[in-house]
Parts: structure tokens; C-alpha cells; sequence
């Protein structure tokens, strides 16, 4: 996810130096790929196409090198694919000595828009400084550059923005050093002989690949950090996939080095200079560190982790189990924050209640486990939790469960409470039937809350309904010509962006990473 | 100076190794000194001002490092004094994590007008690459950096572009790291009584220091290269204050490195990556490889240098004589070049004849003490020459020369061909006195040119209107606030400039540090 905006510079958080050591001991490996050039393109506008623009391609990448540019010219390079990593180049003058430096500009889109709709027009609230560019000025030629910064780009533009009329520049090579902590040497193949799904499948991979750096990142262009709500949907995947179960060891103990004076967790983590936890917290994505916790003891079996960790995920429990009020309910309230989805108007009480009650029942298999003495406790708060949910939020004349004091309706809370195992398996189906048939006006806006419908659908045994949502949905970013999938897609607006500029979105995003894990774990 | 643009990308140069090994033997040393920032302030427009604009203190440099910036702040530092060297600045975060990266930009200016009129209104014809600027995007806060290249400022920009609402930036430290290969620690001391030439002395002195890096350059700002007209004017500069001889030396040979294939000299070098010659030649800059020889001989007593390098400058000698007509005057013609003035309706047939003359007056020094077999044919061309002009570019009716098919007269003329001594030396002072009272069409656009006048009244020992020309021409940019002196100024139209933006201006420039030379050369 991206962050919601709070800003809680005043708090003390409160360092544990055992945690980050366990996560430094295990940095990972970077795995490194040399992707060269593999044509050069044109920009053509097209509005047909999602983001408005169609490549046409002009030249070769072997042409590309025989080039000479002449201050003012531009080239826009198609790398085939979406990647992540290290720009280098060299290039020379051809004509007179260079009598002035080469001032060079360097665009990196993950889509063709970026590099052709002028950075100057953006007027988005995220900060500019994510717009992918440097400028610079070779003194000397010939010239050989490696950009000190991480890109992540199908596309790069360079603008000759000046050189000087005696002399043309020619590059005589160029490539980006791609790097991933993800190994595909050992991919488990992917058993549907469903073509779509397969292709689906693969494009999942290599959205959960580019993501995969130092940590589980949500998306390597913008923000690059690590989210306990991305990074959740990024484990399930890992785990039928490429299965680095130390990188998902480490993000937790990330998560674990830095708590707020109560234990809370934050909702994410900034790793350099050095760890920091953010000063963001959310409802919803400090409890999924139960779920990850689960989830990787469930397929490493590794005790000792378990044993370290488990104490702070029984605080997350605590804490949040505070805020639930005497009717049952998780208390709203306008001083709080639960991520859910990237929705202005979504009320967020229902969907919150229900991701508890889901937490909760991740606990109890843990201390089924583990520490059984938690068991009747657990057990007793899930319960009552469901019944208060059924007497507080249902509202039987819509047959939706309501939010909040105006008692909005929102899909995201049906399928929370269906997630949360609300009711029989007979009322949730009828209730995700009706959610189809009579839409409410709350719709669900990311792949993230699409993951979470599909998963829904899954609880209930709907395979054939999930599977068409994911082909419909994923499946279009697919044939849209995505090979990440994209943090945001609502086929409706393609220019969508919470950010007010479809530039800063990401086009390889964690959340989205997920029907890999669908496909392969219920054999799609 | 800077270049005519000349474009002979075709010709063959010969490498001459030994020159360049010997060149390289005597690679400079150069010295660091850490400038801090004196002050903060704001650019006031004032129509008063040389380049429009005051500065006004706002701040002091140990406010700035207290200041928070929010996106889209910037601030001026005013460093005090014209720098040449490298940024080093560290900064942090104020706020929550930083979220986003800071995107600064720098913008480097040896005037104010720099820092405050946007460059993207440039629109000379010198490559806008000259402009001094960088972009960088932080990723990571707290962070300390050096920019990679060299600048040239008395003031810095720092636009702070965008970070996110969540923080903000504090620089913790910023100085720039001075560098010159001019050692000031034995500076003979300056034995004028008269304070404005005290003056003028410092400054010239403080320019000719921050152009003398590992080459002698013409303005360390822009071309920052090695001109053979420059390094004369730097070379007499030299030899009466930091006697930095091996540094001449090392230039001489450089220029000797790489010649074109009948022996010319190129109008100048580049040094890195490699040592080239430019595909620039003039004819009155490849004659002054003599005038610098002889110079360097006469202060030196370095037989060795003058054996190894007399060859090359006889060549110029008998190249440049090969364009003597049957008239006894330097060939005009559309197609050559010789530099003489930044003015572009300057005939220079007449001032190049007096080069011409003046170099071989040069060559006759070091023949009668180091090639006595010369002397008699050196003394019959230079008879021969000053006869010519005398018949051919007297105007007895103007009391003027003239210069080329349309008879021009121009300052240039007079000036070089009294430099030449042509004539008697009571015709000089006529001349020059004639020059003053009846001032042709064509004047003098430079500081360079203004050299030559007035070391052209002190050759006809006109001491006192030459000490009132430096401190009427150099005096005027000191009392504009100049402590470096310009490459171009011209007191009647103070925005001058042959590139088309007074931006692009060097404002430290080599041809303009003689004033020091006349001072203490014949003790003002």
C-alpha cells in the first residue's frame, strides 16, 4: 500500500536491538540480470490505449548504437520488460573535440506516459521527487556512468537537452544491472492448463519479483518500502512461488525493532540510512502481523522465531482488542486509522471488526499450537465478537452489514465479515451473491480489496466466480499489455489515482502480486 | 578567451609523445582550502546594479544551518568571495521519516543574476550544458554528499523542490572545497602606495589564482580549457606574483603535444580524458607560442625547455610568414582566423601583422642568445614588415592605420602595430594620443584588447594615462563589486555579451588578471 498521511513526529518508539540483529543476520542475496535495450520507440497517442499512448517502434537496439544525437534530439528505449535496477551507459562525441559538457536527461516510466507527458504539468500530493529522472552533465568525453540510483522502468527517455554545434553524441552501450532477492531457478511450475490463468500467473510472478529487494517492498518505484499489509500478500505468494522464507523472517523481525512505547506496531518500515519504523500506524495492518507469523510457521515450522515473535503479535491482540467498545464493536472514531482499502469515503469500522475477528482466528491456531493456555480466551472473544457484529451491523432489510454511525454500506465490509467467518457459510454466500447483484455504491477502488473479494469468494467455495473476477480484472490490466501488475485498476477510470496523477502510480505493486497464490493454492 | 567556432573535424594531428611526457612529468599540485558560506541573502532588482540585481543580508550562516525548509523553499548563499571547487554539504530530516526523497536543485553563480533568472530563458548560442546547475534526489536522510563537479560560484541556490508534508530539511553542514594549483604563501608583496590599484592588484591576483588549476584555463567556469592567448596574459601574471613556473612549463609542452600536420599549433587544449587539440587554429594565438617561450626563457634560464621547444615555435614562425602576400602584409581572406578582439566587424589584417611583428621581435630575443644563425633573416623580415605596413595601412589622411580591402580602422590596428613598433616612437605617441582624441568606429570589446592598449601607452611610455585607463576600465569592476575581473566588459552597455546572455559570461577570466603585471612590472 501507499501510506495514509499521519504525522506522529511526537511519539517515543522504543528500540529492541536483539529484533533488528536476528534481521540483519539474514540480508538477503541480490540476484543480478543484465537487460539490454530491445527496441526503440515512438509515442504515439492513442486513446484506445489505457494511459493513452501506443508505442510504435522506429528503430533497433543494434541501430540504436550507430546513432548520432544532436543537442535537442530524444530517444525513448523499450527494454521489453519491467525492471528494476541500475542504469549504465558509455558514450562518446562524434565530430569535434566536445568543446562544452553534454547535458544529458535520463525519463524511467514503467509506462509510456511518463516518459512523454511533461513531469512539469504533474500536480499530484505525493511528492514529486518519486517522478523517475536525473540530469547530467558529462565534462568529459567519452563518458562511462552507472546512476547511482535504484530505477524502475520498461521505458527510458534520454533527452540530448544540450550539447554544443560541434559535436553529436553517440552511446556506445547501455543496460540496466537488474536486481531481486527472488530466485526463479527453482519455481515450482504452475500445474493450470488454463492459458489466461497461466499467463496471469506469470505476470504475478515477476510483479512479486521486482518487489522483492532488501526487504519485501510494496513497489519499487514509489515508495519502496516495507508494509506489514503488502507484505502479508507477498508472503502467501512466496510461499507457493519462490520461497525465500528468510527474507519473510526478517521482515518481521524488522517490524518487531521498533515498536511505539505501547507495543504497537507500525505500519511500515524505512530500512536506510537505517531501520526506522514509521510514524504511521494502522488498525488493520498492525494485527496482520499475526497473519504473517501464522502463515510462516505454518510452512517453516521454525519454533524458535515463533517463540520470539508471538509475544509481539499477542500485543498487537491486546491492543487492538481495546478498542473494542461494550456493544462488541470495534469503536469509530474520526482520530483513527484503518487502511482497508484506498477509499475517501469508505467508513472503515465494519471492515475493521471483521479483519480482527479474522486475526483473531489466525491467533487461536497459533495457540492451539503453541500456547494453549490463550485458547479459551481466544475463543470466547471470537465468539462474542460475531454475535455483536450480527446484532450491531447487520441491517436485514439491505441484507448488508453497515459501518458507522451513518450505517454506510461498502463491499469491504461484507467481505471482511465473510473473511471473518460472520454468520453460516449459507448466509455468506447469499451475501456475496447479493453483493454482485446489487452492488453497493461503495465499490472497492485496488487490486488490494479485489484480493481480499476474491479470497472471500474463496471462503465460500465460490472457485468459479473467483476465478472469473480474477481473470476479468487481472486479467484486463494483462490485456491492457501490463507484465506487472499495477497498484491501482478500476476499468472503469483508467486514470484513476488517489494521488491526483496516474504518473506517481505504481505499475508493479506487491498488493497485486496475488493470483499466483489463488491459482496455485486452490489449483485454479 | 572562448572559441570562434571553427569546425575542421576532418584534419589530421600528429601526437608527439615525449611532449606530452614531459608534460605529464609536471602534473601541478593543488591546494584545498574550505570556504564557508558567509551570509544568506535575497536578490533585490535594482536597475542601479551592473546585472540588475542587490543582494540583502537575511540571514547569517549560522541561522541557515538552523533553518527548516519546507518543498518549495530555496535559499542564496553568498560564499563571500568567487570560488572555484567542490560542494559538500550533509542534511537531515525534521519531521516524521522521510517518506518521499528530497529532490534539491543547486544552482551555482558567479554573479547573482545567475541564481535568480531562470535559465531555461537562455538562449545564447554557447551550449546552456555551461549553465551551472544539478538535480539530486535523496533517497536516504540524514545524508552527506559531494557533487562530482568542479563549480564556480560567489553564490549557491538550493531550490528546495520537493520533499513530503511529512518532513522537512535541515542542511547540518555545507562548504565548498576550494582548489588552485597557485600557491600564495610567497607572494612578493605589492609596493603600490596608491590604494585603488592595491585593489585592483588583489583582485586581478585572486583571479588569475582561481584559473590555475591543473592547467592554466581561461575561466574556470566556462571553457575551462587551455587557450594559447590566455595563457600568455596568465604566464606574465605568474612570473611577477606565485611564480608558478613549472605550470607554464607544463602548458608549453602541452600545446606542443598535438599539432596539426604541417606543424601548426592549436588555439587550444583539452586536457581530459585525454590531451587534444582542438580543431581551432588562429593565426595571432599560434604566433604567441613564441612570445610565452621567450618569456618563460628570459625568467627561467631553462635551456633545456627552450631546446626542446624553439622548433616548435620557429614553425609558427615560418607558417604564419608563409601568409605574408608579395605586398609585404598578412594575407585577408574570408576563410582564416585570428582572434585579436570579441568583435564581430573587426578587420584583423592590420593587428595581425602587428602580432606578427611583435612575436618575431620575440623570436629575434631568444635567436641572438640561443640561435645566432637566424638573427640576420629574422631582423631582415621584421624591417621588411614594419615597411610594408607603413606603405600599405598608413592613411596619412585619417592619421590612422587601416585594416583590410575596405580600409577599416579599428583600435586593434593601431594598437597591435604600435606593439609591433612600427613606426618611430614619437608617431606612437601621436597615434595613441590621436586614438583617444578621435576614436574610431570600431573599439575595444574586451579586457584582452584593453590589455593590449595599455601595454601599448607603457611601451611609448605613456605611464600615467595607462594607470588612469586600468583604473578607469579594471577600476570600474571592483567598484561594481567585482573580485574576480569579467571576460567581458564593456562600462557603456554592462550586459554585453558575444554569446547572446550575460549568463553565460565568465565573470573570472584569465586575459583579464594583467592589471597585477602592469603594477608591479612597472611599479604604478
Amino acid at each position: 500500500m501507499s501510506q495514509a498521511l499521519q504525522q506522529n513526529q511526537h511519539l517515543n518508539m522504543v528500540r529492541h536491538p536483539q529484533m533488528l540483529a536476528r534481521a540483519e543476520e539474514i540480508a538477503p542475496e541480490l540476484y543480478h540480470r543484465d537487460i539490454f535495450p530491445q527496441a526503440i520507440v515512438s509515442a504515439q497517442k492513442d486513446e484506445q490505449k489505457i494511459h493513452g499512448w501506443r508505442p510504435e517502434r522506429v528503430n533497433t537496439a543494434a541501430g540504436f548504437l550507430q546513432q548520432e544525437f544532436a543537442q535537442g534530439e530524444h530517444v525513448i528505449i523499450d527494454f521489453g520488460e519491467h525492471c528494476v535496477g541500475y542504469l549504465e551507459f558509455a558514450c562518446e562525441s562524434v565530430g569535434s573535440p566536445p568543446d562544452a559538457p553534454a547535458h544529458l536527461q535520463f525519463i524511467f516510466g514503467e509506462t509510456l506516459a511518463e516518459v512523454v507527458e511533461p513531469f512539469s504539468d504533474y500536480s499530484g500530493w505525493l511528492s514529486s521527487s518519486w517522478l523517475q529522472q536525473q540530469d547530467c552533465y558529462l565534462d568529459e568525453l567519452p563518458h562511462r556512468m552507472r546512476l547511482p540510483r535504484r530505477y524502475c522502468c520498461r521505458y527510458l527517455r534520454i533527452n540530448i537537452v544540450a550539447l554544443s554545434r560541434k559535436f553529436r553524441l553517440r552511446f556506445t552501450s547501455l543496460k540496466l544491472d537488474t536486481v531481486t532477492s527472488a530466485s526463479l531457478v527453482a519455481l515450482p511450475q504452475c500445474q493450470t492448463m488454463d492459458h489466461p490463468l497461466k499467463r496471469i500467473d506469470e505476470v504475478a510472478i515477476h510483479t512479486l519479483k521486482n518487489c522483492m529487494q532488501e526487504v519485501f517492498e510494496d513497489g519499487p518505484k514509489r515508495d519502496r518500502r516495507l508494509w506489514l499489509g503488502d507484505l502479508r500478500l507477498q508472503a502467501l505468494v512466496n510461499d507457493v512461488t519462490v520461497k525465500n522464507y528468510p527474507l519473510v523472517k526478517r521482515c518481521l523481525y524488522l517490524f518487531a525493532a521498533m515498536t511505539r512505547e505501547d507495543g504497537m506496531l507500525s505500519a511500515n518500515i524505512f530500512v536506510k540510512p537505517q531501520v526506522i519504523a514509521d510514524d504511521t500506524f494502522l488498525f488493520d495492518y498492525a494485527l496482520f502481523f499475526v497473519d504473517v507469523l501464522q502463515d510462516y510457521a505454518a510452512a517453516t515450522h521454525d519454533r524458535q522465531t515463533l517463540a520470539e515473535l508471538w509475544p509481539v503479535a499477542w500485543q498487537q491482540i491486546e491492543i487492538a482488542l481495546a478498542r473494542v467498545g461494550e456493544n462488541g464493536i470495534v469503536r469509530d472514531s474520526s482520530d483513527w486509522w484503518s487502511f482497508i482499502d484506498w477509499h475517501e469515503d469508505l467508513n472503515k469500522q465494519a471492515a475493521s471488526q471483521g479483519v480482527l475477528i479474522y486475526c483473531l482466528n489466525k491467533a487461536l491456531m497459533l495457540a492451539r499450537l503453541y500456547d494453549t493456555g490463550k485458547v479459551a480466551f481466544l475463543e470466547e472473544q471470537i465468539s462474542s465478537l460475531k454475535t455483536a457484529s450480527l446484532r450491531e451491523l447487520w441491517d436485514a432489510q439491505s441484507g448488508f452489514f453497515t459501518s458507522g454511525e451513518s450505517r454506510q454500506i461498502s463491499c469491504a465490509s461484507q467481505v471482511w465479515l465473510v473473511l471473518a467467518d460472520v454468520g453460516t457459510v449459507e448466509s455468506q454466500q447469499q451475501l456475496l451473491v447479493r453483493l454482485k447483484s446489487h452492488p453497493p455504491e461503495i465499490q472497492m477502488n485496488t487490486p488490494y480489496m479485489m484480493h481480499h473479494y476474491v479470497a472471500a469468494l474463496l471462503h465460500v467455495n465460490e472457485i468459479e466466480q473467483a476465478t472469473e473476477e480474477i481473470k476479468g480484472y487481472w486479467g484486463a490490466m494483462v490485456e491492457h499489455g501490463a507484465d506487472t501488475f499495477w497498484e491501482l485498476f478500476d476499468p472503469q477510470r483508467p486514470d484513476f489515482s488517489p494521488y491526483g496523477s496516474k504518473l506517481i502510480n505504481s505499475y508493479c505493486h506487491a498488493w497485486s502480486c496475488t493470483p499466483s497464490w489463488f491459482i496455485r493454492k486452490y489449483l485454479l
